[in-house]
């Protein structure tokens, strides 16, 4: 058997807003799959907002994508060659070997999850898959969510916010208010998410649309986006507020540093606390998450919205039209 | 018997830096102590940078000084009538009704210290008095200090962070940075307090020198600062560094909001938290610090450095004065 394989490889780093050009599409003939490696063919690919600071050649969490390979990221697929006892041909994997349609790779680095008629593959990769375990970790443990908090989220109609507001209200927030950047989006949250209060950020000054929003201050903020609307959380946490600094998207395309909140003072009078935290350190809370929200997606109680473009060749673009927010919930690459 | 007292009244609020011309000096006669009130002669008054606060008309953890009626704050004296058999003539209390010579208050709000010799009186308004449990409980509780930790204090020959320093030297860090404003205090870090290093903010720009400090970077800041010092700070932390927000005096007297770091999205990649905090929300800690702390100030390994003014009439220099970073270690008022 012979693969040819299509990746996407990095080759040239973006100043500002990434473009088409940044990437090229790449074929070539893959080996086949050795002792303990597995050959998968991909279903869907996600595009995330941290992929942004991968494009950077700057040490981060995540090392940068390297010029002249294939850039990478999570993904969906079946395995249809397998040299593992443990993930046989036909096993569905997510695996970290995505912006290609199809790949070879060890099969340590992939993870079985089940074939079932009532989960898409698709919500492997958000609502059941890193997103949601990103909105999990950073409410409950980061921020230290607690039943009759206030809880804001930014970026709430993206595939962590989304997720953020859902476990909050179902784990008894007095009040879930989320931000948003168009009416089409704001509608989404309220309508089928059921978030208490939502406002679109470009509707005015955000420390006056969140005021608005929730009249008796915030006690959880989950921020996904930094620059004003944090300036404007600060502003109106309760004493004892938790900020969960998830991701600070507003900056990400930006080639100079972006100002920050100017009212950090109130940190002290406020007792306020800010974390910054990475899913990837919260391995033990695997097990937990997917039981607890697990079911609950089981009992149809999680709304996993997705917006799906068709094709391989529409990667980059899916992935500049996310930076921009033109998506609602996760941001899905089909490949069938 | 009669008690004249003399009380600096705030007359007038400032914009920007406060002026001699916000006070006036006003005598009047006070009342004998009834039933549960005790008459202090105040033997010493402090002055300290959260006052500034007070003399806004806004909402803040401790209430805004009224107009035309005596400031509050830290002052030692003693009781000269009684009519409390917990706090008989001839203790030494330490109480919130500073900015005057002579007082009359409910015995419930003063602390009976001990008169000891080798303890002047003042040091229950410095190490080991509210600025010195300021620093105990923003190092050990809000920024979780572990042995082995790398130490930065802004401020640091202040009242507060220079007991940062030397609690943080007692207590088995790998290494304790502080900064200040003027040679003569680096030299007091130094060569008296023991500090590792230690640089002159005005000598460049903080995160290069801060850098050169701290060629390990640093695990835990104690911020006394805010502005550019938490900016590089925040830059140069290491994974999982926890930063304390006890002040921001570098924009005390602004009468604009200062900008914030560029820098908050490192939150992240870095797992940094930052907390602010009340060292009076941490009564519980009260014997704790007075025994630990205590007992290194009697064993002599405490520096409690002061810079005096004497006269009741030089209080609102004193204030303006420490504003401006004029004193090193605990700005006291003698009116012995």
């Amino acid at each position: 058997m012979s693969i040819t394989s299509r990746a996407f490889h990095l080759v040239s780093r973006p100043v500002g807003e990434p473009t088409q050009d940044n990437f090229e599409l790449v074929t070539s003939t893959l080996p086949d799959p050795g002792e303990g490696e597995i050959a998968v063919r991909n279903l869907a690919i996600s595009v995330d907002p941290y992929m942004r600071g991968r494009m950077r050649d700057v040490p981060s969490y995540a090392p940068p994508w390297k010029l002249g390979e294939p850039a990478q990221g999570g993904a969906v697929g079946e395995v249809i060659a397998s040299g593992s006892d443990r993930v046989p041909v036909g096993s569905l994997v997510v695996h970290n070997f995505g912006w290609r349609d199809y790949a070879v790779l060890p099969a340590e680095q992939a993870s079985v999850v089940p074939r079932r008629d009532d989960i898409p593959a698709t919500v492997y990769l958000g609502a059941l898959g890193m997103p949601g375990r990103t909105a999990y970790v950073g409410l409950f443990r980061t921020a230290r969510f607690r039943p009759g908090d206030i809880v804001f989220v930014s970026a709430a109609a993206g595939a962590v916010g989304s997720m953020v507001g859902q476990l909050a209200r179902l784990s008894g927030a007095k009040q879930v208010i989320g931000s948003a950047g168009s009416a089409d989006k704001i509608n989404y949250l309220r309508d089928r998410l059921g978030f208490d209060a939502v406002f679109n950020y470009h509707d005015g000054a955000a420390a006056e649309l969140l005021a608005e929003a929730a009249p008796d201050g915030i006690d959880v903020f989950f921020d996904n986006v930094g620059g004003e609307q944090l300036e404007a959380a600060i502003g109106w946490m309760n004493l004892g507020g938790r900020i969960a600094i998830c991701g600070a998207i507003s900056g990400y395309n930006a080639s100079q540093p972006q100002p920050g909140p100017r009212n950090l003072p109130l940190f002290i009078g406020k007792r306020l606390t800010m974390t910054g935290f990475l899913v990837g350190d919260h391995g033990d809370i695997a097990q937990e998450f997917t039981d607890r929200v697990g079911a609950w997606y089981a009992e149809g109680k999680i709304v996993a919205e997705e917006t799906i473009v068709h094709g391989l060749e529409q990667t980059p673009a899916a992935f500049i039209g996310m930076l921009r927010g033109e998506n609602t919930g996760k941001m899905i690459i089909s490949l069938d």
